[in-house]
């Protein structure tokens, strides 16, 4: 491996983590602004997420960049497909993170604070799995990245859940629908950033094994 | 560029179109099962995922072998990715569409037919927009992939309408709930498999012209 390599790699590194940090925190707010109906954070959450759209295109163009110039074989080149399809999932998060905001702020306009579902861990156990995906790629975890994806059948679960429960609370309080579809629709795009997460911690494995894991679960209710 | 080379990108340009046209055959069968509420139609798209899923590792992995042993650049390396990146587009379309055989599967259980949003033109603008990638992609034609990207427009505000619409359905006919968001999840996943083809779409034209064009479009209700 040549120094420049080396450094490029290294560079490479730095961007697709800073790119993490960002979903994350795109996530984490989104989490916040939802549990507090706070329509100011869900607004920031939502402007943010054209600075990480750019963020991904610069990603992409340094990993073709590095396949162009240095042509890299084996464990580097599945280093860097990893980090092309791990970029995609973070530019998918932080999308979905924005839909959360979007309902987040329809319901600070609501007046009415029962939740009828487990909300709460759902919140919590997705952004717990986004930070392990993420620590997993950093550390070159193969245990964690294993970990988030038995998590997701937790949370694919706790979706099933809500969509039954909201179903039924509907059909007793009609008066609620608006209200609780938000909530679903929150729900349910917790239950596919859980998705994305559960995709990066597979690319890690790939990426340090050699080894595809995907598609050796089953898809929850959508 | 060698006969060897040329030979590879024959095989894999044989691979991605295959797999397209089974992408293609999962949403033109679930949008017909759910038109038809076949149950046994519907059956029939959720045992072919398997195989689609399959097929996406075959195609990825053909794609890691060619640049790992060519070590493709410029053009050659931008048309390897855009296989990589569609070829996840495809599968993921593919996993949506098993979302809608399986609202198919339940809506056949249910003795209700009326539909109060224009489920149909849905359906066939969805699967004309697949259609379009995959002919974009087939003859390598930049209009037609800017045709779909425009369509995707017209497709969220149709899935908008169709919320709106089973909203205040729900809130005047309870008892409609089930059903009704079993419609509803359809409406939703035929949005995402919009937009998907509009990433292919893009993808086209970014292995045609080297433009990143994403991220120039605004998402919708999700």
């Amino acid at each position: 491996m040549t120094r420049h390599f080396q450094n490029e790699i290294e560079r490479l590194k730095k961007k697709i983590l800073r790119m993490a940090a960002m979903a994350e925190e795109s996530v984490q707010k989104s989490v916040r602004a939802a549990a507090e109906r706070n329509a100011v954070l869900a607004e920031e959450v939502i402007r943010f997420d054209l600075e990480i759209d750019m963020r991904e295109i610069e990603v992409e163009e340094e990993c073709l960049k590095i396949l162009a110039l240095h042509q890299p074989v084996a464990a580097d080149l599945r280093y860097i497909v990893a980090v092309l399809k791990i970029n995609n999932d973070l530019e998918r998060i932080a999308d979905l993170a924005t839909n959360i905001a979007k309902r987040s702020r329809d319901l600070a306009g609501i007046n009415d604070r029962r939740t009828p579902f487990d909300l709460d861990t759902l919140l919590k156990l997705t952004l717990a799995m986004v930070r392990s995906s993420v620590d997993a790629l950093v550390n070159q975890d193969v245990d964690r990245a294993q970990q988030v994806r038995c998590d997701d059948d937790r949370i694919d679960e706790l979706h099933e859940t809500a969509y039954e429960t909201v179903t039924r609370e509907i059909t007793n309080n009609p008066e609620r629908t608006v209200y609780l579809l938000n909530l679903l629709s929150i729900s349910r795009n917790l239950e596919r950033i859980a998705d994305h997460a559960t995709n990066i911690a597979e690319d890690v494995i790939y990426m340090i094994e050699g080894e595809i894991v995907r598609h050796q679960w089953v898809a929850g209710r959508s």
